[in-house]
C-alpha cells in the first residue's frame, strides 16, 4: 500500500517508535519537580533539546519545543513581531508560505500591522532582490520557508537571510519541509519545524530564537519552555521527535540520492505516460523526495480517488486548503496549471518497485477521469470569427474542457470567448494557453463570473 | 517507590499506554486526507471525540481535543471572552484557580478588560452567594475550577453554574483535577480538562464549548479542531486519552472509597504525629486522592528534600510557583499557613502500604527539619512589656520560629513585633496565632519590611 504524501505526514521512523516507548515509563513527571520522577523527566527534557539543538545546528537555550509546527510557526511570528514592535509593524513573508505563516500574517494586518507578499517566479522561487525591495525601514520580521511543501522547490534561504541581516531585520525560516535532510544553512534567526513531518511523532514542533534576537512571547505567561511555549511538556514525544531527528539525518545523504532518482523519474516520465502535463516546481533546486504536476481536462479530487482505489496515497493542491475547492495558493502564485494537480512526496524508503507501479497505474487513471469528464457538449453560438463557449455553472476542468473542444472551430486569429464563474479557470485557462501555443488575451466582466478570451494561433 | 504527585502528573495508565501503542501505526496521518491513511486516521479521531464526549456528557461537536490543559484554559477563556466582546469585558475567576486560567486573567487585564477574583473561605471554597455578588452587567465570563488543585476542596460548581445562568453569564470550568472521577454536575457552558491528570498521556487537553455559548476563537486561523486548535492532530495520544478516561471512570467510584479512606487516615495521623501542623482544605467536600497539610517551623523545600531522600514524592505549594520562593496563592487566598506545605496526592492504585511508611518516615523527618532550623538566636529588645524580634533578612520559617521562642517572654498582654521582610510571614504569623491561641493585632510599617504584632494571651 504505497503511501506517498510524506510532505502532509510521514510515517513513524523506527527510532522515534523506540524512544517514544522507552520513555513512556521516565517521561511523565513534570520536570520542574524536584523529586526523582521530576529530575528524570528533566533529565530527558535537557537531553532532548541538547540532541535537537545539535541537529539544527544551534544552541540548546535557543531552542523550546512546541506542540506542532503550527504553534512553533504561530509563537515565532507573533513574538519576534511583538519584539520588534518599536521598530515598526511590517511583516515579509512570500508567497508560496505555508497556511500556518500566512494565517499568522492576516491575524497580523487585521491587528493593524502591514503585510508585503514576496512574489514568485514560475518555478516557485523567491530572489533575495525581492526580499531587498520589500525591506522597509518599519519592517519587523521577514518570513521566508527553506522549501515548499506543494512543489518541493528549495528558497534562497542563505541569501535571503544575508539581505535581511544587512538591514537589520531577523528572518524566520519555516524549516517544516527541510530539517531532515539536514539544517539550515544561511544566517537565520529564528527557525520553526515540525517532527511529524521528518518521521518524528505528532504533537512536537521546534521554535528556534538566536541569541540577541528581540522576542516578547504573546499570550498568558507560562514559565515552561523559556516562556515560550505553554502547557506541560509532552517529554516521550519531545525524546522521540530528536531522536529520530538525528537518526533521518544521519540517513539523509544517501537517502536524498535515492529519492532524488525516484523523482527525477517521475518527472521525465508522467509527462510520456499521460500527455498534456505540466510539471511544476524547480527541475534542480527542489527537496529529494516531492515531485508535482498538474493534468490538463482532469479534476484533481476525482483523479486521488481512483489512484486511492489503486492503492496510491498522494495529495493535491495545498493541504491545507484540500477541504475548500479553491485552487492552492502556492499554483496560484506560480502561475501554473492547477487542475488535475497531483502531489507525489515519497517518504523515507520508499520502494522503486513502487514507483514504478505508480506510472504504470496513472496513465490509466488518467484517462479514466477524462473520459468520464469529456461527455458533457458545449454550448457554443458563433460570432463572426468569434466563439462563445458558456462554462458559468461548470467546475473546473471543464472550462478548459470546453475550450479545448472548440479552439479549432474558429479561423487562426479567431477568438474563443469562455464564460465561467469557476475561480480556478482564471489560472487554468491561460496555462493551457501557454502549454498549446494559443494566445490568452485576457479576461473581461460578464454578467455572470467574466468572460476568458483566447486567440488561435495555431 | 511512592510517588505521591498525582495532582501535578499521573503515571500512565496501563489503558493509555495499550491504546496508544496500538495507535501509533493507524494515527499518524492527516485526518484531513481523502485516502485510507487518512480515512483510518480521521476513524480514529472521531471515535476517541465520541468517547471522551461521553465521558464528559457532553455532545461529540462541542469537544475538541486541545494540545493541554493549559492551551484549553487559554483558548477557553480568550473565546469565550471574545465571542461576549460586546456584551463587556469583565470576568470573573475564584482566587484559588489554577494559574493558567489566573494568568489568562492577567492578559485580558493587560488588554485593558477588568477581572474580579472571588475569594474562599478558609477551606478553599467558593460561594454561589460570592459569585453572584460579583456578576455585573459588562460580565463577559466566570471561571470556576471544579476543585482545587493544591488542597483539594470541591467547589460548588452547580450552585455557580445556576447563579451565573440566570445572569446570562457563561461558566467556565477548569475540570483537570476532577474529570478522572466523573463529569461535572451542573449547567456549566465550557469546561476544560487535561489528560496526564488523570493518566493519559502528556499532550492532550480538552476543550468543550456548550452549544449556543458564544465563541470567537482568537489567534490565527486553522481549520482543524472545528477552528479551536491550532495545529497537527497528535492521534496516538488522543486515542490513549479518550480510552484511559473512560477506564479511570469505570474504576472511579471503587478508587474513591479507598483512597479517601488512606487521606482520611493521613489528615487524623499527621497532627498526632507531627505536631504544630495545620491540614488544610475541605475535610468532607473534597477529592478523594489530596490531603495538604502545613508544618510550623518547617521549609517546604527542605521537607520535600527530605522525604524524597526517603523515597516519597510529594509537592509543596502551587506546583506552578515551585520555581519561585513566594508561597502559594492558594494558601495565600484560603488564610492558611503556607510555611512546612506538603501535598500529598496519591495516584490510582497507591497502596495502603506506603501510606503507612510515609506516616512513619513523615515525624521523623520534620523533626530532622525543625531541629536544623531551631539553632539561629533571636536579637531580642524589650521595650517595656512588648519586646521586639529583628528577623529582617530571614526567610520563612525563620521569623514565626523566633516568635514561638519569645512570646514567653513577655508577660500576658504584653506584645511581640515581629519585624521580618519575607513575605511568608504575612501569611504564616496570623495563622500561626489561630494555632495557638494568640491574638493577632496587625501589620505596621517598619524601615525594611513590616512589622507584625502579636498580643500574649495565653
Amino acid at each position: 500500500m504505497p503511501y506517498f504524501d510524506a510532505a502532509s505526514s510521514a510515517p513513524l521512523h523506527p527510532v522515534a517508535r523506540q524512544a517514544l516507548q522507552a520513555s513512556l515509563d521516565e517521561g511523565w513527571a513534570d520536570p520542574a519537580r524536584l523529586y526523582k520522577e521530576g529530575r528524570r523527566a528533566r533529565l530527558l527534557l535537557d537531553a532532548a533539546r541538547e540532541a535537537a539543538a545539535e541537529a539544527v545546528g544551534c544552541r540548546a537555550d535557543e531552542l523550546v519545543f512546541t506542540t506542532s509546527g503550527t504553534r512553533a510557526v504561530h509563537a515565532g511570528v507573533a513574538g519576534a513581531l511583538a519584539g520588534r514592535r518599536r521598530v515598526g509593524r511590517h511583516l515579509i513573508v512570500s508567497s508560496v508560505e505555508h497556511s500556518s505563516v500566512l494565517h499568522a500574517a492576516e491575524v497580523h494586518e487585521a491587528d493593524g500591522g502591514t503585510v508585503t507578499q514576496v512574489a514568485v517566479d514560475r518555478a516557485g522561487a523567491v530572489t533575495p532582490q525581492a526580499y531587498a525591495a520589500a525591506l522597509r525601514p518599519d519592517t519587523a520580521l521577514a518570513c521566508l520557508q527553506s522549501a515548499n511543501h506543494e512543489v518541493g522547490t528549495v528558497q534562497p534561504v542563505a541569501e535571503v537571510a544575508d539581505v535581511c541581516r544587512e538591514a537589520g531585520v531577523p528572518l524566520l525560516v519555516d524549516a517544516a519541509q527541510s530539517l531532515g535532510w539536514g539544517p539550515v544553512v544561511g544566517d537565520w534567526s529564528l527557525l520553526t519545524a515540525s517532527a511529524h513531518k521528518w518521521g518524528g511523532p505528532s504533537g512536537v514542533g521546534l521554535l528556534v530564537v538566536r541569541k540577541g534576537v528581540r522576542f516578547a512571547p504573546q499570550g498568558p505567561a507560562d514559565e515552561r519552555e523559556s516562556g515560550r511555549a505553554a502547557g506541560f511538556e509532552n517529554i516521550p514525544a519531545i525524546v522521540a521527535a530528536a531522536a529520530s531527528l538525528r537518526a533521518v539525518q544521519a540517513e539523509a545523504a544517501e537517502e536524498a540520492v535515492r529519492l532524488r532518482e525516484l523523482t527525477d523519474r517521475i518527472r521525465a516520465r508522467v509527462p510520456e505516460g499521460v500527455g498534456d502535463v505540466e510539471v511544476v516546481g524547480d527541475p534542480v533546486r527542489r527537496l529529494p523526495g516531492i515531485v508535482t504536476f498538474s493534468c490538463l481536462y482532469v479534476d484533481g479530487e476525482t483523479l486521488l480517488h481512483e489512484l486511492d482505489r489503486s492503492g496510491f496515497s498522494v495529495s493535491s493542491g495545498s493541504s491545507c486548503t484540500s477541504s475548500t475547492l479553491t485552487p492552492s495558493h502556492v499554483l496560484k502564485a506560480m502561475g501554473v496549471l492547477s487542475e488535475g494537480n497531483v502531489r507525489v512526496s515519497l517518504p523515507s524508503g520508499a520502494s522503486a518497485e513502487d514507483v514504478e507501479r505508480f506510472l504504470q497505474v496513472l496513465p490509466g487513471a488518467v484517462a479514466g477521469v477524462r473520459e468520464k469528464l469529456g461527455a458533457p457538449a458545449p454550448e457554443t453560438a458563433v460570432r463572426g470569427d468569434s466563439l462563445v463557449v458558456d462554462a458559468v455553472g461548470k467546475l473546473c476542468p471543464i472550462p478548459v474542457i470546453e475550450l479545448a473542444k472548440v479552439i479549432g472551430d474558429v479561423p487562426v486569429g479567431g477568438t474563443v470567448r469562455v464564460l465561467a464563474d469557476d475561480e480556478a479557470a482564471r489560472l487554468d485557462i491561460p496555462a493551457w494557453c501557454a502549454m498549446r501555443g494559443q494566445e490568452y488575451v485576457g479576461e473581461e466582466p460578464a454578467d455572470q463570473g467574466s468572460a476568458y478570451v483566447v486567440r488561435r494561433l495555431a
